[in-house]
């Protein structure tokens, strides 16, 4: 057998036993998905020993690094000691460590830390810690959200019903509770002084809606809603599952916003993108409204079953510990402005590129499959740039690029150009 | 500062930065809590060192032990490779691997996997397979779901939905959509009969409700069930998140009950305990629904970020042959008589105790808080037996066991020795 049927032999395996999410199982194969067995800093090597550029952070998770020796005895070390104790009415050190550090990160006051493991998650328990706070307060009328138009906050249906219409969504809308959602965050800011009394909350992913395809917002508008929410007292929610981490060139976009949230969600990097770990994190004043006698019905009845494993909590610890020593942040924000400048000048020479959106290392390039005559053409760019060696992720018409935070300038450049290489190759 | 100051400064640190799920935090140190550091197969040690029996699995999900050496050798294995690539339409060679052994364990012909990492997003997934799947086949009018009265199947608000009123979860009751709650299996049978033109899926935990109380089901309801489905085309959703791999004696509750399930979900025990993992396994009949064009509105867009975590899968691997070689459902299966019988006995003395139930290694032992004057009761046991060196959980009234799989005969006899003893204490 040669490698190349050994590889295609993988692929095979896979879609026979394999349900990939957000994708289409009847054209899995023809996009040229990569197989990966082993990662290595900023790369992946499929099962044939074929080398990728990792340009999407495999899904916005990676920040340091595959395979990383510093992540990986930290992962060992708690491994020889628990890999999982219940936080259901009980505790682990590890796990209050890590709190405790994020808790002098975070932008709040006194914050109390919800883990789960899927994001989807955390904004499940933001979506019922914002609702129930006002129940416990017995201030009736506060049961409904309002969101932002294109919004996406995960796919269990609490997230998908603050989440807007979009990738076919609207075929659940008999499963999903009704929400508000405004066009933009000043609309958004004068709905919530007007509505005030019937929220219960206000949701948002800050500066970049990631998984709309890169859509940007402006500091002044979250700073609007914020100040808002602040005075009337409805919860600010804030969804920083993709920006949080360092993805903006902050630790968290909430900081670049100049806002503080009273719930945030976190995910995706929290562990440096090796394990899975999530958390809603509350503000003490919301955090008090919960507090009542031992079994009684102020408690919040939600606890997801891995929430807070020792593993992923050490991880998180020498992850957060990395990003400072290597100051990573600093990278970020080079990168940023190469990434930038190097998409404009990548979009100005081909009319088939709609719009270049880009914030920290989150890059979007719109196509415009109406010139194009092709539907898919973000698809088919991401498929040919794998024969390049990157990995890339389309979203509609969108080609994204999300690199790894330690990126070189080499690497910026080879992903840009690799996307405008395979633009020219399909739409010539 | 003496070793009890020390334990207790743990205590207080966990309190002002972690909020527990499902945890009155106002009572949170009164209760006991455990603050573990370190495990060693049945066992873990808090911070001060004490030992302590864990006769809940960590909240079920500890199936070998704490700190296997096998199952850590695995996980330092995979982590030199790689620890995390995204699903999202590429693949990794240790989900495959993984999905290609879950394949010959379910009791389903050519099963898919969807993987996630909370139990709660697994059966998310399977209520939006259901519901998509009548869209898929233009059937109209398949809407609704069917499950059982007192049920629980996790805490997102879709998973709530199916799931009944329990733990003051009628609060959220604008934000769930309505489900249908039979009292028992054979009304429930009957009801899809009924009315199978409006199901879009049936939903249950075969033989156990765990989270219900331990709640106990006969394998001939469940069949009944399974046969009204298969004789409606209703799909059975069969929640064995906490039933499956070995905790009722066989590898799956459902192969028990002699019925073959059209989508499972898995999560808790998929990878010995050690990290979140879960799954939605599909039926090939109702993934081949899903099949269309490219980025069409057959495909289902729900796709879980850490779904299929490389180190996950190669945990899950190791603990699934660790459960073969080591014949671990042999021992379940001759504790489980033995944990029957010695509650039958512990309870006959003992006319506080209103009911036990039990099938395999889950223990529900319900007491009388009347007859007691104390609501709490339960609760109590479950502190005063921390004091003992034993892990328990109450839920309600009732004092819940659920003994690591591997547990001998001295353990189980310990484990109903201490609730006995506790609450001769408590109810003197």
């Amino acid at each position: 057998m040669n490698s190349l049927e050994n590889s295609s032999n993988w692929i095979d395996r896979d879609s026979q036993v394999v349900w990939h999410g957000f994708t289409q199982m009847g054209s899995y194969g023809e996009n040229n998905p990569v197989i990966a067995a082993r990662g290595e800093g900023r790369y992946i090597f499929d099962t044939h020993g074929n080398k990728y550029l990792d340009a999407i952070s495999s899904m916005w998770v990676i920040t340091i690094g595959h395979a990383v020796d510093e992540l990986n005895r930290a992962l060992i070390d708690q491994a020889g000691k628990i890999s999982h104790a219940t936080m259901l009415g009980n505790g682990c050190d590890r796990t209050i460590e890590l709190a405790e550090i994020l808790a002098e990160l975070v932008p709040m006051d006194s914050p109390r830390f919800l883990f789960a493991s899927d994001g989807a998650s955390a904004v499940e328990q933001a979506i019922k810690i914002a609702f129930q706070y006002w129940k416990n307060l017995s201030i009736g009328g506060h049961e409904s959200f309002v969101a932002l138009r294109g919004a996406y906050h995960g796919d269990t249906l609490g997230a998908m019903s603050v989440g807007d219409d979009g990738f076919y969504s609207g075929i659940f809308a008999p499963l999903r509770f009704p929400t508000v959602h405004c066009s933009d965050l000043y609309e958004m800011a004068d709905y919530v002084l007007a509505n005030s009394d019937s929220l219960a909350g206000a949701i948002i992913e800050p500066l970049v809606q990631a998984a709309s395809g890169v859509l940007l917002n402006d500091a002044l508008g979250v700073m609007s809603l914020a100040s808002a929410c602040k005075k009337t007292g409805v919860p600010l929610i804030v969804d920083e599952i993709a920006t949080g981490f360092g993805r903006t060139g902050s630790m968290f976009a909430s900081q670049e916003a100049g806002i503080r949230p009273d719930i945030m969600c976190l995910g995706k990097a929290l562990t440096g993108g090796y394990l899975p770990m999530s958390a809603t994190v509350v503000s003490e004043e919301i955090a008090q409204a919960f507090i009542g006698p031992d079994l009684s019905n102020k408690t919040l009845y939600h606890g997801h079953t891995f929430g807070g494993n020792a593993l992923a909590s050490a991880l998180a610890i020498e992850h957060l510990k990395l990003l400072d020593t290597l100051d990573v942040l600093a990278n970020v924000k080079e990168r940023s402005i190469q990434l930038y400048d190097s998409l404009e000048v990548m979009s100005r020479q081909r009319p088939i590129v709609a719009q270049v959106r880009s914030r920290g290392l989150f890059g979007g390039i719109e196509l415009d499959c109406d010139l194009a005559g092709d539907s898919l053409l973000a698809r088919k760019v991401c498929a040919k740039a794998v024969e390049y060696g990157v990995m890339l992720r389309s979203i509609g018409p969108t080609v994204t690029t999300v690199p790894i935070l330690t990126s070189t300038p080499e690497e910026i450049d080879r992903i840009v150009w690799t996307i405008g290489e395979c633009i020219d190759q399909l739409s010539s």
